[in-house]
């Protein structure tokens, strides 16, 4: 439709790329979807959580209306759905009530995997075509980091809804696990210095980097020490044993109402004996040196205390992860439940700061300075939820591997605990 | 397959034909889920309605429990399920929670129809080899009737969740409506009188009935006067139109709280120009002519004291049923919509007493002078909801046509709108 | 004051009469707040409940709206008043919100005691002056049983307000209480009868009585039998002790859930022990022959069940009371607490039908067949709280004596438990 | 009584200045309740507000447990009111619900003002005694500021539950008000600079400070410009006006949903008609001029996103009020309402940011590097409360003036209205 010049042979080799890239993010949500059925894929156990057939439509919904709906000619897929499958963008209209997105019957999984096929094969023309312009591209490249979202999403808010199920059914049942030591508590300390947080505002910059991460700035960390890997589950064990979850003093005062209210005495997933937990793969046995998770941020906060210790700020986090590289257990590895340590690390290295768990931090989610949001309706993305949330940091068993940096800021409401969330003591330096 | 003595002739006769009842009334259950997807069975608009999938399996349960059950023998399909589908016999044991139906992807609705399968084989085998012993006859009886509640409950139930989807699909497409008259509202006159009311207690007495319609006893019933036919949609909408949705004065106190709390404007199904209804079959124009339904006891009784009337006793609706057949627009009319009478009758006489709409009456659900439960688990069928409950009577376009008597008792609590429920008035002698 | 004619000698003698009475009944509602501090006074404990200092400024509103305001000159003690001191008159405009009535700290007690005396002063004059009209003399009447009403509230609501408070003082330090002996319990029977129900509707007919005990009807009302005296608190207690808070199989169905999510474990205000039990005279031991009350009727209904009983129809507990005097233990006697009865009656009649407590019935609180709302404005006055409610009759130790009747229908809600209401078994023939 | 040699001419000095401080600190909290009855006294009108009486009982209780309660033969004034006025220290016992504390009729508040008399009778008297331990002079201290703390909330408090009642009367009828001036917007400069945040950790510093000040510490402010004074009636009128209540993008997601949910339209006492604002001496004019206040945090924030600004950070507020002295419109100037600007500064100085306002930060209320909570059962004190609130910095027209510290931290939930709360504008650099 564009009487576009040729591209270039690097052009064309770049948007041959993108193709091949957004092709794999796209059908990697399909396969995560494929041990479920069309009834597994509608269930919404909590507000907090969608169906797995919401994941699938809203994600592709982004890209028709964000990419896509860049076309001029383009008519949508079915009008009707705009507003279904929209989830908090105000400026572009009303949006279903999340609680209800569970009562979706319709349109059918079916449907929804042929929408997501449609919106496919046109973006994957237009790539090829080299027809999306600028705009168009970076909201593309933006979805493709917003569908991994929705995949650790998708993972965590079926866990939760086969866990809700009485019969509590296994996800997979061909997931492995891999088995490890944890080393002793090792204290790391780090001096006072002052050090760049964040990444440079994408797009300006090439590499991308969510709106929230940004600007680079100068912040003085204190001196300090950290804990060379999070806490384990035989550790938070002896915590639960010691009675932490009955002893207000230990606790923040909203977490303590939280933890009574609820009858809150261990992490979410584990059995009252203490023994088993649930996982993606059913019920399995407690794995002592893996680190522990599923905790809410009072629970992680309370046992920091009651440890004699602290959460990290997330500047003191990202200090520690900035000259390392990547590598963790991420949901690339399979077997999407945490793990122990494989090997020993040296000492004075961190262990484990990728993949695993999120790690609390005790770093309210906020603006950096000279924080701007990203241009137009996506604006909405990030800012608007910097109130009563917590920063989490480096990435979890069931986040993409390619998904993670040591910027990244994942944020929750602090009584969250069904993501993979464990933690890292801290403490000042003495 | 049982070694069991061959049965008289007509002992065979009489279970030839409760097998061919039973295998009648279950494989219509099936049939009205036919036109229903998986995921639409699945869906739970609110708490006071189960999804399609949760009807079928329950109604299997309560044959697997209480007629396979009585065998010694018998294995139940699969044990987990007891929990999932007991309603609420507390008697044999704790229920999966009401509102957490919607949440049961699994089983599936292969599973259970599965279940319904076997159960119904093995329930016919031993039938046929009338390996029963009476009191499974009983409580195969009983199945029979509440798995006819459930058809009903199971139209309803999707009709709302339907509804809430905001895609607002038709049930089924191929619904056809039935044009009429209604004729003008002529008052029928009776004097003070007593008489029978309700029928005799099964199973002591062959022809079943509800324990809450038991004993017949007499009752001493005011001169009064009954209108010929229920309130019709142009009467009602006149009501609307006039303001009755914003007058306090014709409501009762907790009726008006709840009318502006849920900003009641019109009948459940109704669209605010007061044209359209939404209905199994769809969005389509109101026919004037036709009772109107979807309202709850509040907006009968306001409608009544507007009219200048008041709605009957259940005492006075009965009188005049009794001398009657129960023809009328059942769900096996195959409308699943009530229809404006298709020709006029005498006058003097009862138009629409039974199908097309339930019909409110002023009475609060309560006991007969007499009352005894059914005997054993099945005690808490239905003495247990006698409070805040109000009757209605004569069935509607959902029920099974041979489901109904002139002494049934439907009850709900008079907040509920989601029934086919309308209204017939009725005044005090001049 | 005013230049009317001289009234008749008999005029004269009633209306002095009249004007006795009114000072009379206006009296004891400051006597019954006397042993009341300004703050005691201003306590809501529930909305449910109402603070003194409303119920004494509520009663007098009555009275200037519904009698001096009937006189064309008369301007409000305080116009702002009418909105916080109406209750529930829909009809003459919005009114502040229960709930909030313990908000009230202005006007103060004091302006509230000085405006019922101006409000009575000119009350008096109008009285003796003879310048009431019929309709303002029946809103005065009227306005007398609505004040008697409220004085039993305010006895059970400043009972239930004490209690809240962790100090639990008491109302009164000066009460007695009287011992007695509840006789081994005995049944009365009854022939099937028709009786005539109900009081003559005032004002057509002079002597008082609520719109909701009229029209007098006939009843047809089936053998049964009645307990001679009500349940007593030793036989309560048997219920408590062998289990019947714990037993579903004993309650509604509403009232099991609430129970259980109260935690209800014996009447509302007995200790764990049972053995004392608070009282307006503070903490005392609960006297065993004394008439079990404050159970809410789901307490009441599943003890009848329990013990093999069911509660009477209101028809039944008419006619039983129908011919007897009204004789009893009342708020004039002075305890404010139900006694034991205090001699024995002759074998086959009645005991304590009337005062020490209110006794549930199974009758839903409805309209007699020709129910007629009192004209105007207070036709609120009952009419729109039937719905949800039960019926109780026969008057209580807080209830003035000369507020009761045969045909006097209380009602409350299933789940209230402040009122003194206890319970009479009664059986169906055998 | 103790034994203790004569304290030297000095100590004496200071312990006579300390009772001298104790008695007028003390008898200020008794003058703020002058103006009130009993009644009012009681009212609490909603559950993050306290009645009067409870703040006098309360602050007394404190005194007499961690002061009094130090000596060894001390018997409390009565010991059935630990539970009541216990607010939150979970170590040393259980409390009394807060919600409920609006039902406390008992004590009065003579008996209240009676337990004052008492324990500061006592109080003093040890202090003239010198006998108070260093524990025990410490406690007295801290309870000194606690006390001041409940000052405020006793006139925040009050001034809402007057506004609840529909008669809206003044707390005060003689407070004067002061006109002035708000100079147009100006902004102020500061470059990248290390400051140091916070107060030495007392009691080992003899400077009073909460824990939450300390420790001193090394913070990296970035680049920024703050208002010279805070946002103007007049300015938060015109983003009225302009729609921003009704624009989803100036908010927080949370604070939208809020603000919806409770339909704010403009300030908490602001009327409709944005010209009358309801204050402690009842409704008056707006003054354009002075501070805008009773905004949540959700309102300052969107009003700085609509005026392309941001809130401040704590620390660059806290930069700005370092070298300054802590002159303003407090408490002690007996107007308890902001005022506009009485007279011009120079140019590039800071206006009103002690006094007048609160003024809602940027900064999440959390722990500084380092933090220590009070020893034993006053490390209760402020550290459990980090979490899901934000600092508000400068002290407000109701606060004493000598409580005020540059260093100062109060947190509110973001919720919160009824504090005098404002905000002043921060940018970026450019």
């Amino acid at each position: 439709m564009n009487a576009v010049a040729a591209p270039s042979p690097s052009a064309a080799r770049a948007t041959d790329t993108l193709a091949a890239r957004y092709a794999t993010v796209r059908a990697r949500s399909v396969a995560l979807a494929a041990p479920l059925s069309a009834e597994d894929a509608m269930v919404q156990s909590m507000p907090d959580a969608s169906p797995t057939k919401w994941h699938l439509a809203h994600t592709t919904w982004f890209f028709e209306r964000f990419v896509l709906g860049t076309q001029p000619e383009y008519a949508p897929f079915n009008a009707d759905w705009h507003y279904l499958f929209n989830s908090y963008y105000q400026s572009i209209g009303p949006a279903h009530a999340r609680p209800q997105r569970g009562l979706l019957s319709r349109p059918s999984l079916e449907d929804v995997l042929q929408f997501r096929s449609r919106v496919d094969q046109r973006v994957i023309e237009l790539l090829q075509a080299n027809a999306l312009d600028p705009q168009a591209l970076r909201q593309l490249e933006l979805g493709l980091h917003h569908e991994q979202q929705h995949q650790e999403l998708l993972l965590t808010d079926i866990k939760h809804a086969l866990w809700c199920n009485p019969l509590q059914p296994a996800y997979r049942d061909d997931l492995v696990s891999r088995p490890g030591v944890a080393a002793p508590l090792e204290w790391i300390h780090s001096p006072e210095q002052i050090i760049e947080i964040g990444a440079p505002a994408w797009p300006a910059n090439a590499a991308f980097a969510y709106d929230n991460e940004s600007p680079v700035h100068r912040v003085l960390v204190p001196a300090h020490a950290l804990a060379q890997r999070p806490v384990s589950n035989a550790e938070f064990r002896r915590f639960v044993e010691a009675g932490g979850y009955r002893e207000p003093g230990f606790w923040m005062s909203e977490g303590w109402s939280l933890c009574q209210q609820e009858h809150w005495q261990h992490p979410l997933y584990w059995d009252d004996a203490l023994a088993r937990e649930f996982t993606l793969a059913g019920w399995r046995a407690i794995d002592p040196d893996a680190p522990v998770c599923h905790l809410s941020y009072f629970e992680a906060d309370a046992y920091a205390r009651w440890a004699g210790a602290r959460l990290p700020t997330e500047f003191e986090w990202e200090a520690a992860a900035a000259g390392q590289g990547t590598a963790g257990n991420f949901a690339d590895d399979g077997r999407l439940h945490p793990s122990a340590p494989a090997h020993e690390r040296p000492a004075g290295r961190h262990q484990q700061l990728f993949g695993d768990v999120w790690e609390w931090t005790s770093s309210a989610y906020g603006a950096y300075p000279g924080f701007r949001t990203f241009e137009g309706n996506l604006g909405e993305y990030n800012g608007k939820f910097m109130c009563g949330q917590w920063v989490l940091r480096g990435g979890s068993c069931a986040t993409p591997a390619d998904h993670i940096r040591p910027s990244y800021r994942n944020f929750f409401a602090p009584s969250a605990r069904w993501q993979f969330a464990g933690l890292r003591l801290a403490k000042d330096a003495a």
